[in-house]
């Protein structure tokens, strides 16, 4: 059973219960937008369904609550940040505000930053440069959970790749993908129903491609896209270390499997992350309408099965959107909303309300 | 069997045949450093075996012999170039050298490349970079020959992605790859010795992943980093368009499905092609130590099969380039140069010499 609830309500819930816990109204309301875009989007893993966890590191006191970010080291087309140690949505606005403004300035802006946190869908970000009409770029380190091809232990995070580009009438390319084949979440999901998963989505202690959710669960982990070595996984542990080349090698940060444990609150995250304007009025004339084509071009190809559409990078958020403007509301697990609201009631937060707009699954 | 030939005797001999077809000599040098970079790294299908391919271009006249690559639009730290039709590698060499220009001076250089050929292998540009203490990108669109997940024509190029960066004593991490599961050649071989290839490498005129080499090489196709659709090819489909917003969109080239078919030479390629270079010095001090660290740190890690050691990306090539120096030559399948040899005749060209330097395949 799913329940419906409206868009401003989860925001204003967000914002009420960090609110609660000590964060600045500025902080709160920038972390209640980035969560409710995850889970409008379709991403219910980098939504609500987190709030818990940015909960407890404000409450904690092991993610700042007052100051912001610092400029560190600046050309007219990069920079170096300081995050100050505040909440992710805090410093990844801040970073694209100024990759947006180089852009402006000089074609590109190149903003790199340490000392962040968990900051929810890397593609909210990069989608910021779209109101510009430019390129956007985000990239993030994240706690290590993916297992190199031929190794046995996790020491890079999803480390996700996201760029948005603007097409014709509000139209645009975003992509927005973790450098592991999957999500953990969706091998949990499968965990808990007591599924298989499909070969090439985690191993498990020794290494070994597994198609058993418990295994990749119990000490096993992630593997990079493209799976085993003979299909290509290594390229995707390449991209993953890419990602760490943007993020925690050019910030200083903290890295790979020195990074603290997902959901750990023992010391300070001290994340690395990288923020990337391009404006296209600096290259050739008619980027939009070449945009537009291309993505005309590939969602009017026939389809393999009749009934499943070529999508372009963006479309299946899209539909997930329309859907929950149709509905006029988003609609969540009715456990994650009960979960939320029992971590609400500790904090003394009045719940999502209502409660009572049930939709069946699908 | 394998013939080993010495690496200023393939320059020599790539040089001698490009002058014979009237390329200027410096055009000639720049193609041939990069086509035996291609092969001292292992990437046979980036070398001396594609030259007759560059030799037809140019002697048809459909890649221009005289001119040179010319600034169109220019700020502090982008570049958009106009590679008036030449030879890939004396685009690419033009456009590196740009951006590692504006780097130096404002952290980062983002040069994109219309009217340019086929440039021999990625890294070859990203690595340029590394004289400079610098991360270096190279991203090009290519003929199509990648079906993109739920369809069934082939629409995209290998559109590959290299990211070089330096690390301490001369180390790196080197970043090559295309944005397809495997190279077409590999399923070219696979057919010619008979054997069926691994799921996930390519598909048939329907759009199916099939084993069969045959039919993805008439009328099937490679399928995106990932393989089918459950185990995340959309997301090497995204890869593969990411790169055709950083060239074709950008530059204004040809792209996608209008790209001419390979080794046709109907019309001028127009090739999209895009250059990066990024200064560490402009973010966080250490950059070289903590990469000299991150590549220890994986290469250090106990592997799931003994006898098969971590790899971070770069290690296969650096270990080819060893053999080659050990070998005092790189050795070339007998059938490349007997080949070669015999384009070299067509145009009266003193052969690979000498030929009788023999190894057994290993």
């Amino acid at each position: 059973m799913r329940c419906l609830i409206a868009q401003a309500e989860v925001l204003a819930f967000i914002e009420r219960c960090m609110l609660a816990v000590g964060s600045k109204p500025s902080h709160a309301k920038s972390l209640a937008e980035v969560l409710v875009e995850g889970d409008r989007r379709g991403h219910y893993s980098h939504g609500l369904n987190r709030m818990d966890v940015y909960v407890k590191d404000v409450q904690t006191g092991i993610c700042a609550k007052e100051g912001e970010p610092v400029v560190e080291k600046e050309t007219v087309a990069t920079a170096l940040v300081n995050g100050s140690n505040l909440l992710g949505p805090v410093v990844g606005n801040f970073c694209m505000d100024l990759a947006i403004k180089k852009a402006l300035n000089v074609g590109i802006g190149w903003v790199v930053a340490h000392g962040s946190n968990h900051y929810g869908i890397a593609g909210y970000y990069s989608m910021q440069a779209l109101r510009e009409n430019m390129i956007g770029m985000s990239y993030t380190n994240t706690s290590p959970l993916v297992v190199p091809t031929r190794a046995k232990e996790r020491t890079l995070g999803t480390n996700p790749i996201s760029v948005a580009a603007p097409a014709q009438d509000g139209d645009s390319f975003v992509l927005d993908m973790a450098t592991s084949a999957v999500a953990l979440g969706k091998i949990e999901l499968y965990d808990r129903r007591g599924d298989i998963i499909p070969e090439g989505w985690g191993c498990d202690a020794q290494g070994k491609l597994s198609t058993d959710p418990g295994k990749v669960l119990d000490g096993g982990g992630l593997v990079p896209i493209g799976g085993g070595e003979v299909t290509g996984g290594y390229k995707g542990f390449g991209l993953g270390m890419m990602v760490e080349v943007f993020c925690g090698m050019l910030a200083g940060s903290q890295y790979s499997r020195y990074i603290r444990t997902w959901k750990g609150t023992d010391r300070v995250a001290d994340l690395g992350q990288c923020f990337v304007a391009i404006n296209p009025a600096n290259f050739a004339p008619g980027f939009n309408s070449r945009l537009s084509d291309m993505l005309s071009l590939h969602r009017t190809l026939e389809p393999a099965k009749p009934d499943m559409e070529v999508f372009t990078p963006g479309d299946p958020e899209r539909i997930h959107i329309s859907r929950c403007e149709e509905l006029g509301g988003i609609p969540y697990h009715i456990n994650v909303v009960k979960f939320m609201n029992d971590c609400a009631k500790k904090i003394r937060v009045e719940p999502l309300l209502p409660c009572d707009r049930l939709i069946s699954d699908s």
